[in-house]
């Protein structure tokens, strides 16, 4: 395996995972009512165990090698395969939070944080009882290793993933973006994704048994997000004022993107977290523009579609085996779905929306996207859960996400707009 | 190492890459005249163990550990080095050819192929007498099964390149573009370049002992360019006549980019020639312009450092060791520039080119660059050339590159334009 052979399958996954996208995605978009996005999700299932390794085992492990030629651990191709989607997240991630105005939640704080409540809530207490009444006496779900209490509250924070990322751009795009809806559906989702995610850091603190990197993991990141919500930002936005994005300044940003997520990841919160507090933290108006601009052709061009590819490497629906295991499936669906989307609209409903609107914050809620599969694969990752559960929620994602466009596009037209 | 510490480490990279590339390239610029991609290739070399793992050898190879564990092969981190250098190369030699424009060529087609010829004939003749000379006895230079002839070839070969896309890019800088003196230097850059690219598939062709892969490398390279260059332009330029460069076209030629890379890979002429191919095919004018736009800032900013850094890791200047090594690498330095410098003024001269204006073309051929650390990485990458005569050569490299920015400063108010 020299680095002559690895740089060649390298440009050959890059064809198969942008070809792949590209039709798939032209399909989805043309056929389905799908959102690119969505099928890049689906292209990067396809591309692995599921599908293409179903339909054609070797030509599939010959392209995306999962073992080392000695069979004793990773493929280094897989190890470049990470590190490609991960860099495509973290500039990603950055996008995202670039796009992420705090002043839009402002005054709708009430309302949002009880939709949010609810978002986060229901799903939550949805998931733990499905830990305990249909995982807790299985093995071959969650890692040995992992307390009873930790798989709950890890499956209960998995429930409570809202795409976030994916929520903006469709209220971006349907032009929803300030009015009371759309302030209300991003200033939720934002909060349920805070919320998923600090436990997020509690499991996988107690996951490895000691309490110093919960201390970290919560404290850090809560230090962090302040200070960089506050000072961070004041600085970055005299520093930056009347200043052009030449390409010093541009390098000296992406410089400070990857400071900060490694200093998310090296206190255990995840680099998508420091990357994301960072675009939040940038001055908005034109040099958000501008770097958006700069950043988000290759990112979603080339990088990001690698973290869809990788994240289906590791799904295989042909894991989630027997009558039983797909009953599991199914529930974990259904109890995702009723969690999520009926708990927002209930509690949209008694904060005064009318039914069609409630309804509406419901389905932006309910898509899991991008979001979900990053939780997963830390959670895979770091031993929390197996291929097993991963491919059950993954299956979840998939079908949360693929709801979305086509029912708000149904429900679009009857929303009350002020 | 799981692949979160993988990811950790890449970052901290990430960190230390761009920040020494900002910090060295500020002060080559602002106190010695010099480029920011040169100082950038200083930057390399300083981050290798020439001087960053001379200082602090522990450190050093904790950041860009170069064994694996065991000791058995190379650290996963380097692979992943790699590939992220070739993504940043791949990209880069695209953008190259898109701002390659062989209608500026033509017309002076008599004294660029005078000069280039020069160019070529001096150096390759310098280079092979350098080696029967001074290195045909020794051994650890080159590789074993490498025969003399291959040896000769490839040094001969390693002579001749010209720093072809920062030559255009002085050019387009001092407002060249265009003049006689421009033309002429890109015309006989780009010759150059694509002799010693040729010489390097013989070698390597002969390296491994099978004359198909010399027939595969040399006939399809030609075959791939020539048609590139007639039927690929004709057909991008319909295909893509009118279209607004959306993310859709922009991902499609991302695909048909990494298509020409491997593709030249694959036939063992290297995925640089592919992408630069695929840039000179690419209609001139606002869509190549706006490809740029979309591609140089993250190429330049984030990916194209680690190539420099992936050189510099490979340059040991300590492997050059005793006064006889030095003296090698001396007399290697004089050549090339005696070589390039004095033949390409020579020919300008006879070419009916005034004093000044030859000493101009002369000083612009004898920048190596870039192209040069290609075609070193190649050789070594391959086998042909050990780290001992990397680094003499890395040295020349940085040497004759150090020199260009200078000169041609000192030089561009005496020249004669048109």
């Amino acid at each position: 395996m020299t680095d002559l052979d690895l740089m060649l399958r390298f440009m050959l996954q890059v064809l198969v995972v942008l070809g792949a996208c590209k039709v798939i995605g032209y399909l989805g978009v043309r056929f389905l009512g799908q959102a690119q996005v969505t099928m890049e999700m689906v292209a990067g299932v396809m591309l692995g165990p599921s599908l293409f390794g179903m339909l054609a085992p070797d030509f599939q492990n010959s392209l995306f090698p999962l073992k080392n030629e000695a069979g004793t651990g990773k493929h280094p191709s897989m190890m470049i395969l990470y590190i490609v989607a991960q860099i495509g997240l973290v500039l990603y991630m950055f996008l995202v939070g670039t796009e992420f105005d705090l002043n839009l939640i402002k005054g709708k704080s009430k309302s949002a944080l009880s939709i949010s409540g609810a978002g986060i809530l229901f799903p939550f207490l949805f998931g733990v009882m499905a830990y305990y009444g249909l995982m807790a006496n299985r093995t071959g779900i969650f890692g040995e290793n992992i307390s009873d209490v930790s798989r709950a509250l890890y499956l209960g924070a998995a429930m409570c993933i809202t795409a976030f990322p994916m929520l903006a751009r469709i209220i971006y795009e349907a032009g929803f973006t300030g009015t009371r809806l759309g302030t209300l559906a991003i200033g939720a989702g934002a909060t349920d994704d805070a919320a998923a995610w600090t436990i997020l850091a509690i499991v996988l603190a107690q996951s490895k048994g000691d309490p110093k990197i919960a201390i970290f993991a919560i404290g850090g990141g809560i230090l962090f997000v302040s200070l960089m919500l506050t000072l961070g930002r004041n600085a970055l936005t005299k520093f930056l004022a009347g200043r052009s994005l030449d390409q010093n300044l541009f390098t000296f940003i992406v410089l400070l993107v990857f400071a900060g997520a490694w200093f998310t990841d090296a206190i255990g919160v995840y680099a998508v977290f420091g990357a994301f507090t960072l675009g939040a933290a940038m001055p908005k108006g034109d040099l958000a523009k501008a770097l958006q601009a700069k950043i988000e052709p290759l990112t979603v061009g080339l990088f990001l579609p690698f973290f869809f590819v990788y994240s289906g490497l590791n799904t295989k629906l042909s894991s989630i085996q027997g009558a039983e295991m797909w009953t599991i499936a199914l529930i974990v669906l259904i109890a995702a779905i009723a969690g999520k989307l009926g708990g927002c609209y209930l509690a949209a409903r008694l904060s005064g929306e009318g039914h069609t609107n409630a309804l509406g914050v419901g389905i932006l809620m309910n898509s899991r996207g991008l979001m979900e599969l990053i939780i997963l694969n830390i959670g895979l990752q770091s031993g929390v859960i197996t291929t097993q559960l991963f491919s059950i929620m993954v299956l979840m994602a998939v079908v949360t996400t693929l709801m979305a466009a086509p029912l708000f596009k149904w429900i679009k037209p009857k929303l009350i707009l002020e």
